[in-house]
């Protein structure tokens, strides 16, 4: 047949959508935010003006941010059946990304049949107590109340521990949450769109990303790069440890990624904002650490990759800028979420205004001229 | 650039899949499920040998038909927390299609860890556990707990009433969800695709579907083609009323289809079932309108939209045999997920072994060289 379509496994090379959210270079090395180049914005922006700046184009003037901090801060609480839910997922010891898809799926129960800026306001808002209080209840403390009176980030610091957070432990966490709250059509962001793109409502679009951002070839899955910094332990240790794994064939976690040939720009947004962090606590000991595996790994991929450009990827400092902020492993791809859920609900209002189904064709590849023969002649 | 991929709004005409499943041909009005033309087998098999041919590519022997309905039935029963939610849910009037997404999200309690058969086998197993119990409990009746001696479509018709159903009747829906069960890459089966292609799991990705399936424009929303049987009421009134709405630009719902050029296979199964079911209950009247309000729509269709091709769609018998055996407008879609959960469970155990990321790619609209300016001098 004439113009019959071809298969791309994978849609690698499709455009399936326009977007001014961001923009990822990967020859370059750089991502736009936006307008804003990454480092331009993710240092200085609380959060809630990221969030905005997505979801409007523009950023909020003084007494605009004020609003919308007030109107985020009053969507923190979560339904009773939100709660109920999590303490269930606690009991069945459910892993924390399954625990916040249950949660964020009832977070319809309030709401008022379908207003997309409530939804979307209601979601990013309430990620945070959602990932706090199931962290707690899993284990076995009681869940702490949001207080309206912190920002976005200091509040999920302050409902993990029940401690006021300083403004340096705010700072890095702010810089982690605007540094990875958008890259372009990754495979969640297109899922949020696609489910959208069917006239469906905001929790069901953001229910769907959450799903996908849970898998594993998605990344994001910042924990083994931070493992392997651990096991090495001493710079001196570096060249052995990696030669030893690159002999047997071993990936080396935290570095690669499938758009970027060069550094990957967030890795140097989030590797100036560890070394603030770290310098501020006091003890550089792991973050030298780190730049020194770094090195040593880069070189030595070079060495045994040679063409293959591998380079730091996000994961290597989001790792390190996490741990110094006293998250466990196990937070890691949660606290992912709540930042990309600000991602995930500017692309669905873009999409909406598209308004029109995406909706690709499959090829049969099976038989076509089964009989029926009923079970007895089996 | 040279080789800059162009914007492909709605996927339309991109292959995103291969796939046994199905096989949709527009044009020629034909639709093979699984190897069998639609008609060799939607009015004789049974649910349970729909879900085991989809899995499996065969269809079952004895034995093999009699474990799998008994797997199946055990896994009907809702973990206690799921019971929750729904009661939660209709205290707060939720949308069955809202319930039904949050109960299925926290099916993965009781599980234990990912395990796709069993997570396939107890999403199929429960819709019809959760649908059933959800529309007691929004009419303030209790939920009737499911029975294992009875088969899938029987259990389900009988946990909506309490009473045993008779045999035409539980063919009458077995042929239904037989119908419905797959077609091709829709919006709802490509999102459980894309989920799981990220090594999600499967609960993560049948909760997208659901949420996909719910958009108005995803099609399956046959109410509105049946309220339109009522309002003419009577044979003679069709044409002053269907030329009414067509005078003033109204579409004629439940006519016309995105890929069916002529008739929609599935429309003349479910006539075929709705005839029979109804000369079983021993009035014909309302068939008989309704095959009269078709003729004519047709009819009317080709005259005032010459070379549009508009077809009666799956949307029209739908909504007449699901009336015909009780059900309300508002469980129309319920059912309808019913039966495509065994679709998107089949597709993605097929994902699963393309072991592949679908990630399209987003070209970027925006400008891109804004500067930071702090809150105060904005």
């Amino acid at each position: 047949m004439l113009n019959e379509p071809t298969f791309k496994p994978g849609l690698e090379g499709v455009v399936a959508a326009q977007t001014r959210l961001s923009r990822v270079d990967g020859l370059a090395g750089e991502l736009v935010i936006a307008g804003f180049p990454l480092e331009a914005i993710a240092p200085y922006a609380t959060f809630e003006e990221m969030v905005y700046l997505l979801w409007h184009d523009r950023l909020p003037n003084a007494p605009e941010l004020a609003d919308f901090r007030a109107a985020l801060a009053a969507e923190r609480d979560l339904p009773g059946a939100t709660l109920d839910v999590l303490g269930a997922a606690a009991s069945d010891h459910q892993d924390v990304m399954d625990a916040l898809r249950m949660a964020a799926s009832t977070l319809s129960l309030g709401g008022s049949g379908d207003d997309p800026e409530r939804d979307a306001r209601k979601l990013v808002a309430s990620f945070p107590t959602i990932v706090a209080a199931y962290w707690r209840l899993l284990n076995g403390e009681s869940p702490i109340a949001p207080r309206t009176d912190l920002g976005h980030a200091a509040n999920f610091l302050y409902m993990l521990t029940g401690n006021e957070p300083d403004a340096e432990g705010v700072r890095g966490l702010e810089t982690y949450l605007n540094t990875v709250v958008d890259h372009g059509l990754n495979a969640s962001t297109f899922t949020a769109r696609v489910i959208i793109s069917t006239g469906s409502d905001m929790i069901s679009a953001i229910v769907g990303a959450l799903g996908a951002l849970k898998g594993p070839l998605h990344g994001g899955a910042p924990g083994p790069a931070l493992d392997m910094v651990f096991e090495i332990g001493d710079a001196a240790n570096a060249e052995p440890y990696l030669r030893r794994k690159l002999d047997t064939g071993e990936l080396l976690m935290g570095f690669g990624h499938r758009v970027y040939k060069v550094r990957d720009p967030r890795a140097d947004v989030l590797a100036a904002a560890s070394e603030r962090l770290y310098r501020n606590g006091g003890d550089m000991d792991l973050y030298t650490l780190v730049g020194a595996v770094e090195q040593k790994a880069v070189a030595l991929l070079a060495e045994y990759k040679p063409g293959r450009h591998l380079q730091t990827n996000v994961e290597f400092y989001t790792a390190l800028l996490l741990h110094g902020l006293g998250f466990p492993t196990a937070l890691f791809s949660p606290t992912f979420a709540i930042s990309r859920v600000a991602g995930w609900t500017a692309h669905a209002f873009e999409q909406q205004e598209v308004n029109r189904i995406i909706r690709p064709q499959s090829v049969y590849t099976g038989v076509k001229d089964r009989r029926w023969v009923a079970v007895q002649q089996r």
